[in-house]
């Protein structure tokens, strides 16, 4: 049987050359880089090498980068660490209402500590739209926080729009950037924006290495702190190993970013159009167009993603349902119900996501092997029991 | 030139048969264990033979294990975390004064935030009195955290006869066992305590990897939200080598903690006898017998620890002065100021820590090679200087 691994934002594979940057730092290289002496340089230097490699990718300097242990961290640093810090100056904070629980959870928290959290509505293909940002600005707005793109439909956000109004306001502005650095292009300069979330695991680096890019002179509390590690900005050891990952896996994805989303994005577009054609009652979610290159976001009508999701392991092909955190806890997508889509549609949600390591074989595999799950899940489902009868009565 | 490692406090070596249960996670089985299908599975088999491991490492169930970044992240989770969720009950706090930062930092942002904190205070030995805790135990305290033993002064602190005490209290009692979790044995329910951090990159298991035990049906608010890894009281992807490696390097420890505690016990007293024998006006710190099995700390009068450091760097003697956290801030210790050592005396402290890799040779080398770098820093010392002229004034 085929193995399809179409889940890559779930977690990448490890780049072997990411790996192999990694191996030294795991047994010979242990040392811990804030000790004297030449096990403390050589982990330092890798440190500081990552922090310009991933400065890089998002052109930041490389100061400004903040090493965290994942991208849930960032985000929980950014949300409650940026309004508790700004509290003085007001306690209105904004944010999408398709952001991830990462960005939603802390958001919720904040409420519960006294502030107060405007969620700005998207529109059926899951996009903000930046007037709305405009508007719901306040003197009292310390904070705004979007997203640059969302992975469970592919959508990419107007940032650079809303930056733009934001930097008319007091307000500093986050992204989680989780779904794009090292995918597409990321220049926080640019874009106009503060405050960067991002993560090795969405492109060929490993789990548990995160960053957080924060502009020189914004204020910030720290969620850990201790020693004296990233600027008294993050406390803890370093996980060496994951970082000089981290690094690596940034300078490939600068280097080899183009040819990979050639490649990826003609895959996307043959597993679109391949299962269109093939399945009745499918819809496409997210942006048609502005979207990221590997996701093929979709929901099958009358059954469930959960259902279609084993069915699919049993054929060898790995894929999700939801986002990757809300997997296994059987929800309605709030990112599908916040786009429109009814309860009993949002349901089959399904998501593939194609990555380098994905051929045309692979992709045409699923493009077969599909359909029939399809069909066969369809026998068994009442809601298309219903909907077949409410057609015969209807004709 | 020998090559001789005793900073193992700022960290340890990976130990083989660690980094080999960590390998299978970092290219072949990359899966996020919150995924469906086989990747996720074995991610997330692997996550919960760590947990049992872990778990049997202190006597506690596996599913009171929630894994974390590193010691700092569980050590600011249990402060910041208990003293929040329990804030409705009272707002006091106790700490000892010779915490780690990654507990006093934490004890500093709760003061900011209108809760209080009592610090006790300890003896010339870096002990706390039982006594004074319990003295200063009130209706409204809520949160007790005293550390398991001192790694710059290697001094193990009395917790069972401390939590005694707490437990006729209503406040819950955290510990921070990074020196201790993986060294010597800990048993979390004879101890009688609720909550405790441990790092495997204190036990020769990657840094990256920690874990805060927390007593079942005791509030907490996580640091981290967002999906639903770990009982929703860690959110963020698993960083899955470094938490199999932590399991493993538990396993371990738990296995051949007495074999190789018979050996660095040796090598710890002869490395104290040998340096107190040959070096006049040295202080050997912490408790003398209740102590940590590798830890030789100690404090030589009239130079500075970073000046040992470097020469012993140049003989390929690899130290710390302070803790590992503190020791390129070049200030003098606040665990030897609590302890009474005026700051003259503390400016030259010394930390050898030992560990398993380490050999009789490696000893017998540092107390060859280390007095006559004492020698020679005393030669260009002001401060040595004045002493023997105030030795010759006085004869």
């Amino acid at each position: 049987m085929r193995d399809v691994y179409l889940d890559n934002t779930s977690a990448t594979p490890i780049d072997p050359r990411v790996h192999e940057s990694m191996v030294p730092y795991c047994r010979e290289w242990f040392g811990n880089p804030v000790s004297f002496g030449d096990r403390g340089s050589r982990a330092s230097d890798a440190i500081e090498e990552a922090r310009t490699q991933v400065g890089s990718l998002i052109n930041a300097p490389a100061n400004e980068i903040v090493f965290t242990s994942c991208g849930t961290e960032s985000n929980n640093m950014a949300i409650k660490g940026l309004a508790v810090a700004r509290r003085g100056r007001g306690r209105h904070v904004i944010i999408s209402a398709i952001e991830h629980f990462s960005i939603l959870h802390p958001a919720r928290t904040l409420e519960k500590f006294g502030f107060e959290v405007t969620y700005i509505p998207v529109n059926e293909y899951g996009m903000v739209d930046p007037e709305q940002v405009k508007r719901n600005l306040r003197s009292d707005t310390t904070l705004v926080s979007i997203m640059h793109a969302n992975v469970e439909v592919g959508t990419i956000e107007p940032l650079k729009e809303i930056a733009a109004y934001v930097k008319e306001s007091s307000a500093v502005f986050h992204t989680d950037a989780i779904a794009t650095a090292g995918t597409i292009p990321v220049d926080v300069q640019d874009l106009g924006i503060d405050c960067l979330t991002l993560a090795a695991s969405q492109f060929y680096g490993p789990t548990g290495a995160g960053a957080l890019w924060l502009r020189r002179g914004i204020q910030i509390i720290p969620l850990m702190e201790g020693g004296v590690q990233e600027s008294d900005k993050r406390s803890g050891t370093h996980n060496v190993p994951g970082i000089a990952g981290l690094g690596k896996a940034a300078e490939l994805a600068k280097q080899e970013m183009q040819s990979r989303n050639e490649k990826i994005i003609g895959l996307r577009d043959r597993l679109r159009e391949g299962l269109s054609k093939k399945i009745e009652h499918i819809n496409m979610t997210g942006h048609p167009t502005n979207r990221l290159p590997g996701n093929v976001s979709l929901c099958v009508n009358f059954i469930e993603g959960e259902a279609m999701l084993a069915f699919l392991e049993n054929v060898g092909i790995a894929a999700a349902s939801g986002s990757a955190c809300t997997s296994k806890m059987l929800k309605s997508s709030h990112v599908l119900n916040a786009m429109g889509y009814p309860p009993e549609v949002a349901q089959g949600s399904l998501l593939f996501t194609i990555g380098v390591e994905n051929t045309v074989e692979d992709i045409d595999y699923v493009i077969e092997a599909f359909p029939p799950i399809v069909e066969r899940l369809r026998q068994i489902s009442p809601l298309y029991d219903k909907y077949l009868k409410s057609q015969k009565g209807g004709s």
